[in-house]
């Protein structure tokens, strides 16, 4: 994309009202675009960030047999009383408004009575199961606060996926390949390093929960995690964890983490509330075991872009970057740039191509803002020397790269 | 995709309540799930059908330098209180709601205001234009009756385009750009060659609005047409726009059709409303000249299952469908079957593998309600002639395929 069909302008100073780190960040580069508390738009720099975290997720739910759907966010009051979850006592979160017809309804800030309401039309046998779906939606929490910038909105993104087994062991089994599949995934994410596996609080099923925890010093929970770092504990079940692990809590140092994941098994309790059975091979009627799995895409977003920058501005990872180049052209060689430019795209290189009139110290500066992972300097200069300025984003180094090398060393350094 | 990995089961009746031609076949055949009257979930069959519409239209939308953002439902009084269109006296279809601290937010029925409230802080200046953006994003709009399934949604998907442009002249050459690309959307949907280019009712800024209407026996619009089909006219407008073109009223023939887009120059009425401007070259003020440019993207999808259907179920052409393949296994040839399934999806070409264990009447009609354009079936009495039975969902031809050409045959088939 050229910079000149983009109608961004990155900014010096951050809205004064916005005071979580990723938000700051993202507004002043340009990425999202604030329109209250919670509630953040995504430009054309934004959504393609957001869409490469969503294809890095989808790919690994397509790997376990997830079949990706669409649900609605308007919601009918009776799904939910099923269960209790309608009443704002019991669910503090929910938006409510009315149809024409002064029908009460709501807006989803979870999915998982409708998911129960809808599969209960479609799955009857054994023979039908185990099934698994998932979806990237929109969820609307209207929380009282609001600061955190992306990492807690009022509307945000997440990925729900939720399974339907005929038996605890079947559902076992698929909630240890989720595990696999979500540490595939915050690897790819470039946080598996600092994203742990933790025990945090259950449900009626099961005494735990697992959360993803990424140590990152704007989250909200404080994790209790052993030397070898391969036990994690969130601080609010660390009594009952350490009993039942039967670890010493003086062994496990605390550290600040954002929740990025939540897995979860309800077994046969929303079911049974639901009535969604099944027909076993021998006729008998029995309950249904579900488990659920989210990954909030958003937050996932604004807890990389608190981790990865610096005084400069963003520093993507390549896997995730809105653009994997930043080709600033300097002084009197566009032909030269609109050249390598096609030369680049062509090779299916993601570029962001600064074709704009402005001083080369802006171009450097909105490069270095923005966090695009490579900035090629074309100019003069480099011309006569048949040779490109390629810099290293998160590392800051330069190298001089002959011209007729450039498309092949940009494909093996991007990955493309 | 396995079909055992597909929870849906069709359905020989639709529900009671549903009266649409369109709902009632996609609900009938596994693609939605209604939640409410106007408001339907998308299954894994339907959300292919619709992403598949949607990256057609993506495609065009940056073949004309449009790129491509997601705003927010949740939506500020004040930014649509501007242009008086708060109010539910102007507008009667706001969804409306309360944050907790009790102020009263809007769910987006268009996101006109919402895209100049945010350009307004990054466009200043005649070199920041012209620019040209676009989503696809879920509109909630509450109206009154919603029987129409999938083409008069309470929530539902449009793409909506919006440009800013320094000069009338400016805007009409990209005006005409975009009834370009929106005439070689509508023809890689199949309906091309009964969409039409509507004068409809304009606004402030021009006396008519173009719509893109087509032929459809359940739209709620008559367009008048002449013999050459090359002329076509709203009935909202058929004396305005006759005698502005100097036609006789009586050369047009009526037919029944469905809007499937809409595009609008708003000029600078909008601009004017919410101090919209831009700094000229000559150092002068100027409001900003904006059109916009919708099309519903559910909506069309409703409009494609009106019209390519028969009394079997839906007929979806190749360039939409969820899959190309219905691959329908009978008798004890599943490791043949596992095989030719694998082959074919190695081929990339899209397959969904009927690997129950279920009569073989029951797939095939599974196949001609899904409308899969192709139905290929392996047996044990064809794997003992080499060949396998190729059907046509849209003509019913049959014909038999030597084994070792069907991915070649398939791959020219369906244009993977």
């Amino acid at each position: 994309m050229k910079r000149s069909q983009l109608f961004i302008k990155t900014q010096k100073q951050a809205p004064a009202d916005e005071v979580s780190k990723n938000a700051q960040l993202l507004i002043r580069a340009g990425f999202v675009h604030k329109v209250m508390a919670g509630v953040y738009a995504y430009t054309p720099l934004g959504i393609r960030v957001l869409e490469n975290i969503k294809q890095i997720v989808r790919e690994e739910m397509n790997s376990i047999a997830g079949a990706e759907l669409i649900m609605t966010a308007l919601q009918r009051p009776d799904t939910w009383q099923e269960t209790g979850r309608w009443s704002d006592d019991a669910v503090d979160v929910w938006f409510k408004t009315k149809l024409n017809d002064g029908k009460e309804v709501g807006l989803a800030w979870s999915h998982e009575e409708a998911i129960v309401e809808m599969m209960k039309q479609h799955i009857s046998s054994y023979k039908d199961l185990p099934q698994s779906v998932y979806q990237f939606q929109t969820k609307f929490r209207n929380e009282l606060r609001s600061k955190s910038g992306i990492m807690r909105g009022r509307e945000f993104v997440m990925k729900d996926m939720y399974s339907v087994h005929t038996s605890q062991e079947d559902m076992d089994g698929y909630y240890d390949k989720v595990i696999g599949a979500y540490k595939r995934i915050f690897d790819k994410l470039g946080i598996g390093d600092k994203t742990f596996v933790t025990f945090a609080s259950g449900g009626a099923f099961t005494k735990f929960s697992h959360e993803f925890q990424t140590i990152c010093d704007a989250g909200e929970d404080t994790l209790y995690v052993n030397s070898e770092q391969t036990i994690a504990v969130n601080e609010e079940v660390l009594d009952d964890a350490t009993a039942e692990l039967g670890i010493d809590k003086a062994t496990l140092k605390p550290v600040i983490s954002a929740e990025v994941g939540n897995i979860f098994k309800f077994g046969t309790e929303k079911s049974e509330k639901m009535g969604f059975n099944f027909t076993d091979k021998d006729g008998s009627q029995k309950p249904l075991y579900l488990a659920s799995y989210g990954v909030g895409i958003t937050r996932v977003m604004g807890v990389i872009a608190e981790m990865m920058s610096d005084d400069k501005g963003l520093v993507w990872h390549t896997n995730i970057a809105p653009f994997s180049v930043y080709l600033a052209s300097i002084g009197e060689v566009s032909e030269h740039a609109d050249k390598l430019y096609s030369d680049l795209c062509g090779a299916g290189i993601e570029v962001l191509y600064d074709d704009r009139d402005v001083r080369p110290g802006e171009k450097f500066t909105d490069a270095e803002l923005m966090g695009i992972p490579y900035r090629l300097v074309i100019s003069e200069r480099n011309m006569e020397s048949n040779s490109l300025e390629l810099t290293n984003r998160a590392d800051g180094n330069t190298e001089m790269i002959p011209q007729t090398e450039i498309v092949n060393i940009l494909l093996k350094k991007t990955n493309s």
